[in-house]
């Protein structure tokens, strides 16, 4: 399993996946889900993958391959909008699930699998997009400022509760770590290290690439933390009135 | 959607569910998804039901139906075991789903459903089950304190965070309550009523049934304080050290 987040703030763009991945519980290995293309003062473009690992592989190997052979075409290093590169992608998937899709199906193999795409193209403002299995896609409005993809429930709520689009962007790195620890604690196959990139707007430029391991100091203390506030806070919610205990 | 919790503690039993369902968000009904089959001193036995509501329904009725004609059945009200209560719903579920499930399939209708069913019979201790849709069902042990069916994810962090089997009743009403929280925040389809039953250990009476309508002043105060104590917890959380930013 994966799970995967790309933030849009006013301030920038905060994105995050873990690095597991499972074909059963008995096969779990360590993967990147995150790509970035980057040219500092042209581009920053990043991709967060989930589902069927072969599939997303592929529809970026594919658009390399392409890219290689025939240097006209467009890529992640020489579009000129974002929007160009989502289509792309969106055309590289369907593309691998015609000739894949098919195969795996057959025996009952899910080939699913959705990418968020987000960065900024010199010329353009940036942008966050989520392409789904079909190759079509969305891109973020002011009125939703995150996509998640992959094992998405679990860690859903806080960023429900905490993000605007006034949120710093040191801010939404704490709130999405947070929502890795919720849905790591409940879903087993997420799992660290976690990938962490921060981009501010109109820098076209990484502000921040980062690889949380198990037991990086900040990870650990934000995970004990919140866990334990957490608690401390449950602790002081009243008790049910009508339902009256002897007292301890 | 629908989401049911059963909890099972040393100290007794909480039931919680959501009063609505819908076919498409254009047809949203209030349908209760608690039953309650109890004598004094004698049984208290609770079903919480979750997926196709016609499916859940029918088996319950098809049950009463079948225990009207033939006194001698087991049902709900003679069963001496909480063992036989579960296998007599698995098999209604299944003779439902033998009689509708194709229909419904020929039309691409989701024709699964489960229950929680738990409570206290005579002569054996409180016990706790999940039904699944093929009629199968397991029983909690000492590792697994409750149960939860439909729109399970986004209610669950909080859980098992907290609950122990040593959780008092009013402790886990209050844990059912925040879970109940996480959920409606994330699930429009999920909304009060939120129906609370509690039952005490070998007290073989219910200590209290309670439906919290919108606007209830216990269940608002905890969403209130619940949903303020996670945001002013947010903003003590430290920030990435490796992120610094201007102060504001």
């Amino acid at each position: 399993m994966t799970y995967c987040l790309g933030i849009k703030l006013d301030a920038g763009l905060v994105f995050a996946s873990d690095s597991r991945t499972n074909a059963g519980v008995d096969n779990v290995g360590r993967f990147e889900k995150m790509r970035v293309f980057a040219r500092d003062g042209e581009r920053v473009v990043v991709t967060l993958s989930a589902g069927n690992l072969s599939v997303t592989q592929n529809a970026l190997g594919l658009l390399e391959y392409q890219s290689k052979r025939d240097p006209g075409r467009p890529s992640f290093w020489n579009a000129s909008s974002m929007y160009e590169v989502a289509t792309m992608l969106g055309v590289a998937m369907r593309e691998v699930q015609r000739r894949d899709g098919d195969y795996m199906r057959q025996n009952s193999i899910d080939a699913s699998a959705s990418f968020i795409l987000g960065g900024q193209i010199q010329g353009e403002e940036q942008r966050l997009f989520m392409l789904y299995s079909e190759g079509n896609y969305i891109e973020s409005s002011s009125g939703t400022s995150y996509f998640q993809i992959g094992e998405i429930k679990y860690g859903k709520p806080i960023i429900d509760r905490v993000l605007v689009p006034g949120t710093t962007l040191a801010d939404a790195v704490k709130c999405a770590l947070i929502s890795f620890d919720s849905t790591m604690r409940s879903n087993i196959s997420v799992g660290p290290p976690i990938d962490v990139l921060v981009y501010e707007a109109d820098s076209l430029r990484v502000k921040l690439q980062s690889r949380l391991e198990e037991g990086d100091p900040y990870l650990t203390e934000i995970r004990r933390e919140w866990s334990e506030g957490l608690k401390g806070l449950y602790v002081r919610m009243p008790a049910p009135p009508w339902l009256v205990e002897p007292p301890k």
